[in-house]
């Protein structure tokens, strides 16, 4: 019986019509054991390693075979219809409580139910026309033609597709990197994204990890001499235009500078990793521009950040004929195999393309101005609650001291790392959010610290000690 | 004015107020020269290269800057209406017309519509809880957990991931055989999905293509001479459960056994590419059972295939011991960062989750039935009208004579290779449709070949001479 949701999880396969002989569950081995507990529950008897973080198996929905009769009696619908309701009550209740990932909710998508239902997939090379009819590529392409003029590169000589998120965005831009430079190295500085160094040891690539200043930036000294060190190789350089933490945008006219300072001219690469910033940057005043008119080899972009999307995607611009090195020696494909995954989502590009049309240029721009405007506010209103809090100059990522409490920081969802925690200020935090934020904040912070009798921590070594309000460097 | 769609895609920038000075589209290198043509036309002027294939850049709806008075006069509105609606149309009647591809239609998920506006995103690793609190982890490891029951592997033993397609899976299982063996060699029948071969490329790895028996399944004879051949490695070997043109299934028996009469006892890693039949052999009777009773490493199995899914999307199960060897010596994360992708659809997994389970084992069961039932009928029907074709027997799949007309085949979007088509009879695909198409094909066909007075090609080599219907095979 499914009808109680409370029972909802209980293994049925004891009542179930045993399945013909070539299929027969009972000589699978399966969580034959676990005790039914609720709808979340579906404990598997054994205890799973925990290998770092949380482990949460424990909280599955689980699947369980209909029974004979479900279609008739409508029980396994009415179950799974509260499983549903449930759930979206919860997303209502998470989105609402969201300020630590640069994901931008705020998406109205409603003209695009319609499309919904088809299995639209954009195999392959968006500039290839494949026999599935079922695609969406003359949107991608539009949107594609739309960041390429944003980067400043002829439609003529550039390459690219909209990818499932950021990680793939900086895996191509690497291996195109590798492909032209078989035998280069990879530098990235150490706040680089988690997924550059996931490419390096993939790739089979020598990696070599530059310091960074305070602000997260690339520090271009340190990157100065391991160039030097490593003159013998072409060098393929991670360029961050904002950090995963502090929102650093590295200074790209200063890597390249460096690069040809230390004589490798003509034998380097640049990837852009602009996850979040690199639809930002172009609308920030004194902001250094992104553009192939400077000797970069490729951008990356999310879509489900700045843009907001409902699902995670990217864009990724290249040089064409950086693709041309790609596709080469492919002998067992008739067609050029340029893309890291092969089905690709096709309702991605119509999200897109229905925001970029919608916006424009001009509206991203007046997005933009809003989160920096915003992301000072947060930042101005921590420091006079004594809160130590670094904005970097180009960003809309704030930096702060990290909340004691763990239940405040997943009720938030703050995204931490050691001392600090950030919020990164996106179109759809409104200055209401924020501050429902920091009264929250700043209440419960009287009572970790006890209203000042024990010390906050000092975070000059992650902030600076100008942005650190701790009892040593508050002046 | 955007008003008129015929005039939509028409280049606005000569008309638009300028932006401000940090943004100024006029710098920005584009396509300032081209001429309208119409809602599909934004030719670049120049000619872009076509590499191999049709290159569709022409084919694309241009984002266009909004007018400034857009928001009142609602013109904008319309016709992006205008141009969804369109497109609605035009996927309506692609979706009709599909027999190539083993993407399976027919589904609805009308009850998940109400999910489809919130930005879900299972980022990382499905066990571990990341404080990024909007995800459907719950549906996912309830997912995985089906599918770890049906290759009988105990839940306390396994780790899989929802992923975006079948590539990601493969590049994910022969990612995870190199870190076991970081000298292996891969081995892999030259039928093999290209992702495998793509896979070898971008991890560096020693790639060793082996040969087909005619069927396209891996011919284990020839195995064991490259086997023997490269003693002093161990092997990497990619098994196909169902290949992508002929859906052959590999004989995992006996590839294991030629593994380890060649003296690789202990010294080998098994993935197996189930990207179509992985989830249907289990209900097959007198299929070699896929199971990781066997010594397996890893299946893969797409999602949007035999499942049906709006999205492209896949399931990955490796044995938990492998995970610990990917996920060491990570020291740049504080969680373990065992996925390709980061930022994963956690739409997929609810799609997936659904069909699960209001289909059970004996649901999907009982569509393979049809499935290999109707394909047995569009064999027989081709080689009554004196079409060479050949169906496996553990397979959906029916190879045939490649039609001589284009047109015919992007119409009904068969995927072709060299002298042969195929159609992948998925659960949408009925009886009354391969009627229409059969009827189509015969009728177009007797013209092709002026009622028999051209000979149609031998197609012996491809799908062996008691398939072949040629003049000289014809019995």
């Amino acid at each position: 019986m499914v009808g109680s949701v409370g029972q909802a999880s209980m293994d049925l396969r004891e009542k179930v019509e045993p399945l013909p002989e070539e299929f027969d569950p009972k000589e699978i081995s399966g969580p034959a054991d676990s005790a039914p507990n609720g709808i979340l529950g579906s404990g598997d008897g054994k205890n799973r390693e925990i290998v770092l973080g949380r482990n949460v198996h424990k909280m599955c929905f689980a699947i369980n075979e209909p029974e004979a009769d479900d279609e008739v009696t409508g029980e396994r619908e009415a179950y799974m219809a509260s499983v549903l309701a449930r759930y979206r009550k919860s997303l209502v209740e998470r989105t609402k409580h969201h300020l630590g990932y640069p994901y931008n909710l705020d998406f109205d998508y409603g003209a695009l139910n319609q499309l919904q239902h088809f299995s639209i997939n954009n195999l392959g090379d968006p500039f290839i026309e494949s026999n599935y009819g079922v695609h969406s590529r003359q949107f991608e392409v539009g949107v594609l033609d739309w960041f390429a003029r944003l980067w400043e590169l002829e439609r003529s000589e550039y390459w690219g597709y909209i990818t499932n998120c950021g990680t793939e965005g900086n895996l191509h831009g690497l291996l195109v990197g590798r492909e032209v430079f078989p035998d280069g190295m990879l530098y990235a500085s150490r706040e680089s994204h988690y997924s550059v160094f996931k490419a390096a040891r993939m790739y089979r690539m020598e990696c070599i990890k530059v310091d960074t200043l305070v602000s997260g930036e690339i520090d271009c000294k340190d990157f100065r001499n391991k160039l030097v060190q490593n003159k013998g190789k072409p060098a393929i350089v991670n360029v961050n235009i904002g950090t995963t933490v502090k929102g650093a945008v590295d200074d790209l006219d200063m890597v390249i500078q460096t690069l040809e300072e230390s004589g490798f001219r003509d034998r380097f690469y640049i990837h852009c990793d602009g996850a979040l910033f690199g639809l930002m940057m172009p609308f920030v005043k004194r902001a250094p521009k992104v553009t192939f008119k400077k000797p970069i080899g490729s951008v990356s972009v999310s879509g489900h950040k700045f843009v907001g999307c409902p699902m995670p995607c990217g864009v990724q611009i290249t040089r064409l004929e950086h693709i041309k090195v790609l596709s080469s020696n492919v002998e067992y494909l008739a067609s050029r195999d340029s893309t890291i995954m092969g089905s690709r989502n096709g309702h991605a590009p119509i999200f897109l393309w229905y925001t970029l049309n919608r916006k424009g240029y001009r509206g991203f721009q007046k997005e933009v101005q809003k989160c920096l405007r915003n992301a000072h506010y947060l930042k101005d209103r921590l420091k006079a609650a004594g809160v130590g809090a670094m904005l970097n100059e180009l960003s809309s990522t704030v930096v702060f001291e990290r909340p004691k409490d763990e239940e405040f920081v997943r009720r938030w969802q703050l995204a931490c790392e050691g001392n600090i925690a950030h919020i990164v200020v996106m179109p759809n935090v409104t200055i209401e959010k924020l501050d429902t934020f920091l009264n929250e904040l700043i209440q419960k912070r009287s009572s970790w610290y006890e209203g000042g009798k024990i010390p906050s921590p000092c975070l000059a070594a992650d902030i600076g000690d100008e942005n650190c309000l701790c009892s040593l460097h508050q002046k």
